[in-house]
């Protein structure tokens, strides 16, 4: 009998006990196609993140079997990605390095740092935090950085050199390089990102026309970056290009990951914590919401906090086997999915795939186009540019709209770092600003019911000793003083009322700050001669105030219902009607 | 005629043109009571700043004139004050200079940056920042303030060197020099504080048992500190205690405020910045809340969008005469209204008092031991140190505890700035994470009501086949994934469920990404054969969802009450029974 804190922490005791020649099949078939697009990723990925390529197969080993055992999810696909990519080589480049080891043992470093950080996450329980980067502020970052890193690999197709963590900083430096604009590589990174696309848009129809079953003709599709790396490798080599300034991907060495260790320098780690906390959480968002879609598509369940510890282990074992930070990728992990991997475990047999090409493969690599790398590249991330969160947000909510605006224009002009910090504290702003000031509506009977609803959108009956006031937000420190000023000058506004109903159905917390600002309204009503009445207390905020001395001095009472306040309160108008009109 | 927007910002306009000899008589005795607290009080405070003594004094004459002619508080008695002081020395401590003109210079800056900030954020009508400092932060923030200064005070009692910013410095660095013991500011300093305590608990009963009257006893009892100046500065005189290590103020410079000007290098204003709008802050809150206080009694109102302009210009006041920085002080604003001050016009009266203080009275105060000075501070702020709100925030709730006791902790072991910042963090992110968690209840009908409570908490009518949950919080991105999962975790659980009725009335907003997450519950339900629906949802919040396209994919309806669907959705339960019993 396994107990049970092992079972939640190893997620593979579960799947492995009933692991059988069914699931290894799918597993397998997944683990093949997973491999053949993961191989030219990875050398692309790690070109990316300012790093030899050999690192983005190292990525993609020892990670993969680390996630595979701690993970939940079936389906994701773990390994080096894009944006993670991207933000690794932003973090890398604040340090201004300039020995190629010295860099990659930042790298190694960031990605020790990111995998603490997560697995501490996991086992503090706080994979909520994840929560604050909002969907818009996600979908605009994605957007901007599927521009900038498109935009950072226009330098290989040209053969230029180009720097910049921004994109006025890229295309500056692209601009001022255009002359040195190498042909032989534009022309083989305009035919490999041509014949990419067509193999995304037109390959798959034309090969099920030619009568292949679709199993077949997906699988063909997928390996066309393979394709591309292949043909590019052997005219390179043909024509002999690289004597012709043709940037080559060169020597890849040859065999196992090495054993690695992070640094330890405090000050290295000073200088990457931060950066290692954001690739961490954007990284477990991007991952959690590609697990959780595809989860749902099967009924299964993924453990977020779970998550956090399988993510970790992956990017610790990047880590210690000459790897950097890492997470689980949204196409890779839909292609996974879809091609029927069952377990995780087909996670590790895609690591045997990637071990056996790092081992046999890496010397025909030698003569690979970094420009066809690009063009891979650039047609993966052209996929996660999507504008229409610009527009969705703006006809939705003006705040939602400001934080992912922001959120993509500051992740253009100032970087990732930047841009992602600057839409989650704006989103947060933004929310913290809107409670600060709530909508109080007036409330009044709806004829033929108890239901009350505000007098301005509805015809409802009220009575003109009698105020209520409906308060549409939790009450605290923010807003405590708003209230207070609010209700103040509403009632003195008006002579005829002699009892105020603050209907409590939307209140769903009292901190201590409102409290004192409600005994305030208490004491200047009663000095008015107006009593103070509370309606539809729920209960967490009724045991709240019970605990303090407030309900002994409230001069009037707290009704179940607002309809309980109206039947002992409402005096009928001295005039005729009583029935105010919905104004509009 | 004025034009109204002239009114709005000179204040004195509206008062000043209906100024008449009994409102000047009112005016001139307060001002004559608060000059003579405010003339020991203001050298004091530039004490504990770590300024020369005339600063406070230059500090307590232009910037009253700002305020009476911008501000709208009857009452508010502005000039240099404990808190404020504390916090000058703090920031200009932070920049390690040692010339005593740069230092002055420094505290100049202060008070332009800190007016200039709160000029723009009257302007900017941005009033409301200052109700994100709670009120427990603020009790605990002043609490360890007052404990920090006393304590700070305590190296003039003993006659002693002292550094530090924090209480563990201050008690290690009066511990190392406690054999440095002047016998001479010990006697002096503790003479001093027990009569100025004396005088606050036990003159004013005496001078009323002696059948003075009450205005005279309270005027006489106010002038305690003066007396405790002019006796303890003839004993050192007379004794010539400064030859026996005695520290007294010595030469404080007679004539008129001089013309200064702040600096104007950025790189000061960049290390001034932060701490100029904390001080700000602190500022703006301690005032407005006083002024608040004192304005209610008296039926009036203070503006706060214009009370930051009227204290933004006594502070660039003070940095254009060789102040630094001010602000509406407690105990001396409560003075001031007891005393009568019927307009703003009673501060530029005390102005007038404190100049001619400067004018005639500085070669006085050579001999003033600063042990008198340090007892007069002493005095003042141990009134302001009060625990209790640690008492009552424990009792009341416990995210207001850790917010206050946080405050209190890090004010006295790291200073005034990490202190008051990490309690305003605290508290917004304790609240944040309350609200990423929402409190749910599953309701049912309060029988023979049209009222719906929480089954657990009421004796309520339910019906097998529908489900009714109310969500206690506004649907925003830091929660929509929880109730996401929340709900749908519930529904698994229960296959007799058909409808699922989610309770809007507590939902205050719903924005983009939690639009997103209605929509999967509501695919998912769909899924699973279920219908959902909404229901009480307000007007704010359904001109929201009107704007997308969620409405139309709603598999169920929108009822105006949640009375409207259970009459349309119960079904009787198939076996007996139907009424759940209240679970504890």
């Amino acid at each position: 009998m396994i107990p049970p804190a092992l079972r939640r922490y190893l997620p593979i005791l579960d799947w492995g006990a009933v692991y059988d020649r069914r699931t290894l099949e799918a597993d397998g078939l997944a683990a093949v196609i997973v491999t053949i697009m993961l191989i030219p990723q990875s050398l692309a990925y790690a070109l990316l993140a300012g790093l030899p390529a050999e690192m983005g197969l190292y990525a993609s080993i020892l990670p993969l079997v680390g996630y595979a055992i701690f993970g939940t999810s079936r389906a994701l696909a773990v390994g080096p990605v894009a944006v993670v990519s991207l933000m690794t080589a932003a973090a890398i480049g604040n340090l201004g390095l300039t020995d190629p080891r010295a860099v990659a043992l930042a790298a190694i470093t960031l990605a020790f740092l990111s995998g603490a950080f997560l697995m501490a996450m996991g086992f503090l329980r706080l994979g909520f935090v994840a929560n604050f980067l909002s969907h818009p502020v996600i979908a605009g970052f994605i957007t901007a950085s599927g521009i900038l890193i498109a935009t950072s690999q226009l330098k290989h197709i040209l053969g230029v050199t180009a720097q910049g963590h921004t994109l006025p900083e890229l295309l500056s430096s692209l601009w001022a390089n255009l002359p040195d604009t190498n042909f032989w590589a534009l022309g083989i990174g305009v035919a490999a990102t041509a014949f990419l696309f067509w193999v995304r848009k037109g390959l798959k129809p034309l090969l099920l026309g030619w009568g292949l079953p679709p199993r077949l003709a997906d699988i063909l599709t997928k390996a066309g970056p393979v394709a591309a790396v292949v043909v590019t490798t052997l005219v390179a080599w043909g024509l002999g290009l690289a004597e012709r300034g043709l940037s080559i991907v060169g020597d890849v060495p040859r065999g196992l990951p090495p054993a690695t260790l992070p640094s330890f320098d405090l000050d290295l780690w000073g200088a990457l914590i931060g950066s290692a906390v954001l690739i961490s959480i954007i990284g477990f968002v991007e991952s959690v919401s590609v697990a959780q879609t595809l989860a749902a598509k099967k009924r299964q369940r993924i453990v977020p906090d779970q998550e956090l510890i399988g993510l970790g282990a992956a990017n610790v074992a990047a880590s210690v086997s000459g790897g950097y930070p890492v997470t689980g990728g949204f196409a890779r992990s839909v292609v996974n999915f879809d091609a029927g991997a069952a377990t995780p475990a087909a996670g590790a047999f895609t690591a045997i795939g990637i071990l056996l090409a790092a081992l046999f493969l890496t010397p025909l690599l030698y003569f690979l186009p970094t420009a066809t790398l690009a063009a891979t590249i650039i047609v993966a991330v052209l996929s996660l540019v999507d504008f229409s969160i610009l527009k969705t947000a703006w006809g939705y909510s003006k705040a939602d709209f400001a934080a992912v605006a922001a959120t993509v224009v500051l992740t253009l002009g100032l970087g990732v770092e930047a841009g992602v910090s600057a839409g989650v504290a704006l989103s947060i702003l933004l929310y913290l600003y809107k409670t600060s000031r709530p909508h109080v509506a007036e409330v009044g009977l709806v004829p033929g019911t108890q239901h009350f609803r505000n007098i301005r959108r509805h015809r409802v009956k009220t009575a003109p000793n009698l105020l209520t006031l409906r308060i549409d937000e939790s009450l605290y420190f923010a807003n405590a003083r708003f209230m207070e000023d609010y209700i103040l000058d509403r009632v003195t506004r008006d002579d005829q009322i002699r009892d105020v109903v603050l209907q409590f159905s939307a209140v769903n917390e009292v901190d201590l700050s409102a409290l004192e600002s409600l005994e305030a309204i208490a004491s200047r009503l009663h000095d008015m001669g107006l009593r103070l009445h509370l309606s539809e207390v729920k209960g967490p905020v009724m045991d709240r105030l019970k605990r303090s001395h407030f309900l002994d001095h409230l001069t009037g009472e707290v009704f179940l219902s607002q309809y309980d306040a109206w039947a002992r309160l409402a005096r009928p108008p001295e005039g005729p009607g009583g029935l105010a009109r919905a104004a509009e």
